[in-house]
């Protein structure tokens, strides 16, 4: 009875969430995959998708029939473009699943903002309500008991593991806070784009999305929760010739021009002692990107600098585990009462 | 009793076999990582070299001091330039040690030929007499009742997983074979040359040792032994500008023109039945380096072309993984009758 | 009278090949760029595809027009998909242009063999017989009196450079001949496509088109053309992760195993004596391809290997330069009697 | 006469500055490269060195002889280490060279603050006086009569380029300025690094000298020269997996928040009029570094934010030509009155 695995299904399998969904999932102790599906590869063998997979997952990606895959699955993972989850959480969670949702769509407590940024209207308010915001570290016990969640996007979770303590504590003048965001290419999806070809992205750099990107009103919820009180960030965001990985540097004004750096490393450990994934780096300590590949970690390192009175807090993270399946995971980890780390990469390969 | 974990050291522990080997220990059910030793980093913390592991590694790096180490670990492995570990390992050996060297010392039944290729003169000869080539897919039996262990180079691997089948089962001329291989900087190891600096490698790609690298003969003296006569190769190393990975394309002339691609992949598929870490791939599948990526897989692709009665086989593997620490664990399993693929990766991150 | 420009259009000029062609055009002392054309970009400022050129080319994509252009150029250059110039070419050459294709079009003295392999029924055989391979090195007199150029593809150029002096001088034996090439994604053009995306090729490596790539009987062709005797050869091409440059790793077995490396060396040098663009390099130097980054250069790297009689030649060039856009303005030099050299970059930036 | 170069010599052109300066000159229509310097690669040849110039460069690099130097040389180049140029430019400068030196020496106004950030203690006070800060975009004039100018450092380039008209025009709150920039590694030199390996510094990010890195208070100095006070700003460098390349991403609050986009690309085109190199793009287009590859422009995309009355600016330049060799070049080009652009590139190749 302990062995019976959970019955796990993912819809809209075939994207870098998808895939790194299966990749996790394949080595968890405690579910089974069981469904994979999705719209346009409906009908390919999964291992025609992805070949390095032949003879290791034997799924095929079948078409997406929200009743069938209740019966089938305890948990759906959904990996969708923004506004197709909305349609489908609402039967799924009613049915009795258990559902996680990478996109957009239940990440925002205040769905006028959504429709805004995201050009959607919603129907399904009353759902989404319920919906917890799946960061484990700032709403662990809300995730605990949810049967929705909305999965964070991989900006706002690098940028809030570095800026949740000094909002917590009250250590910074919010509006004081800029992040200057840098992701791998991976980020964009695996959707066939020219400016992500590697001919055109490789050996070079550029902003996008500058002072509108999408992630913003996501990031300002959290922020503006933390502090207790309305929180307005700059936030922007840079494309970086590699693949995975996410770093974000943080700058904000510190109320008390007296903290220092070992103040602050303080300060952060204590807050995040409960919380595995995060590693607190030790003075004078800057995180690579790297440090955190394949993982589930994110790494914070924390500078201040006399002169101007600013903290400076880089964090770093990959944007496809941290950064979306794997936060995904630890949510589900929660969610059914098992050890928060089950079946979550915690060792990157190096170099 | 069944509980208790084997002690392992590491000697040359902050290079990137090291640190390879440091990753997969950690994950390792049967084994503690109980020493590391090294000269000119003795006296620094393990994570002071490799920050992201701060604590999560909390050995610091030991001088080599052979008593001790013997004293302290049941299997030792050794990542040290070539020419070191044939001073140690004999000491090592006789105290009882299982020893793994991932260096060239004990790749050579002929030591006259190491010491024409490496410059360096050997009295070891009884103990080298007694090293096992470390390649499980072929010598698998003689591992599991090894004492010593040559791990083979990471060129070596990759290629001799093409060509095994056909020398074996005679299906080329032997002196057709031509391997033309690409890696990785990584190969190149930790240590600091200019033409491994990201800005010289990085948008460049070139040939290096050409018709004289020190793989060639370790290469031939396998070859030579599949195929029952002396067999003399061509190989041309290349450096790509990417971490990670091996591919080696190897072209031969079949003896019997009639073969074709189905044909080889069925006799592949047989070849290797019961070695778990090979992947021979499908119809008209072609390896990328990244499928092996963080593992200890190798992928084979094989064509044919009945325009020029040749064969074309593409090997991909880690470098690093199944081309060094990965392989060496896999010995180890191996020579304490653990599973073969206990402890060690079988699926990629992907992208 | 003697500071008259030419006149120069370009057909397809929102490829790779087009951006190189306008950036080297822009250079040159002797021509004026005077019409962009294309179909899907056809009203587009040139400035909106490539944003680093506003306020540099203010030109904008025009309809193609063949009339229109014809009045308009003296010079057209074709850079289309394969199977759209020979449709185009018959016209403009009729109406006096000088036409220089970039596609696989006009490439082939047997139509047949083009048909077969590019699946396009022709029915230009008058225009195409006078057609001239644009490869200077080779056939440097006919390019001068001719009108119309069938440009070569980036892989003959490098390998054929490679190649001629064995073949023309009788030192190899013919189908001992292996191509292993190696190119940047670049060589697979702006369109996007999700195996090109960074995400996908970055940090991997792999071959394609094995034993079937449609460069095969092109540089058949001109090897046949060489060795003054049918030749088929093996070619292999592979994706490298890097934007530009092609290296081609050539093998072949030596009538006369007395030969060293310093005879070839000479051989090649006395070779290619008249051709500013060909670097042989000296003993022991095998070339990078980010050598010839941006240039129209193409080096030279040889090597012998005693023990198994062959030979291996090293060959690198800037695909979209000497393996395109560059070798197609090198053959307008030509036929226009200025000096070969004339606006071509012959030297790399480096790192 | 007219025809008559001016000879110039290098001293340190074994480095990253020395190879572009080397490069640079070759094709500089009014200069005659005629002595090449080093202390650890004297005696070799210069195409040993960077293989890709042999039978292009024939020139061996000699010894430092400062009298034997400015015997030979009307112009010098030093591309040393800091704190060697100011043991040299006094006696050169004596002589009746022009001295353009690429290290920091030369940087500073005040010496003390040199000597606080660099380390070393200065005695050429009075020749420093005269020395030129060589930025044409902000001191056009001054260099036009200089003998000895001080090259600016990559980073303060990019990132006074971004700021000077928003704090020449008193437009921002200067204490709100935060740079944060983004370098390839090529920055690092061409010294033998082990975090500057292919292998440690692709596929990753991160920061370094946060808070501390020595271009902070050249940053400065401009600063408080065009604000007319004393400024101080936050400057973070971060180190990408790229060879070439600087982006600095600067933010600042404006005084006046009703300034929208429009406004300040009309301001910044006015402020850039007369330098060449300079392109601000249109609404909405952010810069690639890749655009300025291999060229001596500097991009500069605006950006305002109505939300947090903050400006962004993103400035892209090559950190070897604007940023070092191709700037210094420009430098000389205004010293001899000769046009400001001669021989400078201002075409990227792309991708």
């Amino acid at each position: 009875m302990g062995n019976e695995r959970v019955s796990v299904g993912i819809i809209g399998a075939s994207g870098y969430g998808g895939i790194q969904l299966v990749r996790l999932l394949l080595e968890h102790p405690q579910v089974e995959l069981t469904y994979l599906g999705g719209h346009s590869s409906a009908g390919k063998p999964y291992s025609q998708i992805y070949p390095h997979l032949t003879n290791i997952v034997n799924l095929t990606i079948e078409p997406i029939d929200l009743e069938a895959i209740a019966a089938r699955c305890q948990v759906v993972f959904l990996g969708l473009p923004n506004g197709l989850a909305c349609d489908m959480a609402p039967v799924l969670t009613a049915k009795g699943c258990k559902v996680l949702d990478l996109s957009a769509d239940y990440r925002f407590k205040d769905l006028v903002t959504y429709s805004m940024w995201y050009n959607k209207e919603r129907t399904d308010n009353v759902v989404a309500a319920k919906a917890v915001y799946g960061l484990p570290e700032l709403y662990r016990e809300e995730i605990k008991s949810a049967r929705l969640i909305g999965c964070p996007g991989c900006y706002p979770t690098a940028s809030l593991m570095a800026l949740a303590p000094l909002l917590k504590q009250g250590l910074i003048v919010p509006e004081t806070a800029i992040i200057d965001a840098k992701s791998g290419t991976s980020g964009g999806g695996r959707e066939a784009k020219v400016n992500m070809l590697l001919a055109e992205a490789e050996g070079s750099l550029g902003a996008y999305g500058v002072a509108k990107h999408r992630h913003t009103p996501e990031i300002e919820q959290i922020c503006s929760d933390l502090a207790g009180q309305d929180v307005k960030v700059q936030f922007t965001p840079h494309l970086i010739p590699m693949v995975r990985g996410i770093l974000s540097t943080v700058y904000a004004t510190l109320r008390d021009p007296g903290l220092v750096r070992d103040d602050l490393i303080t300060i952060y450990s204590a807050f995040y002692r409960s919380s595995p994934f995060i590693k607190v780096l030790p003075n004078g300590v800057y995180p690579q990107t790297k440090w955190a590949w394949g993982t589930n970690l994110c790494y914070l390192g924390i500078e201040t600098d006399p002169r101007t009175n600013r903290v400076i807090v880089m964090s770093a993270i990959d944007n496809l585990v941290k950064g979306q399946a794997g936060q995904a995971l630890q949510c589900l980890n929660l969610m059914m009462d098992w050890e928060e780390t089950l079946g979550l990469p915690r060792l990157a390969f190096y170099p």
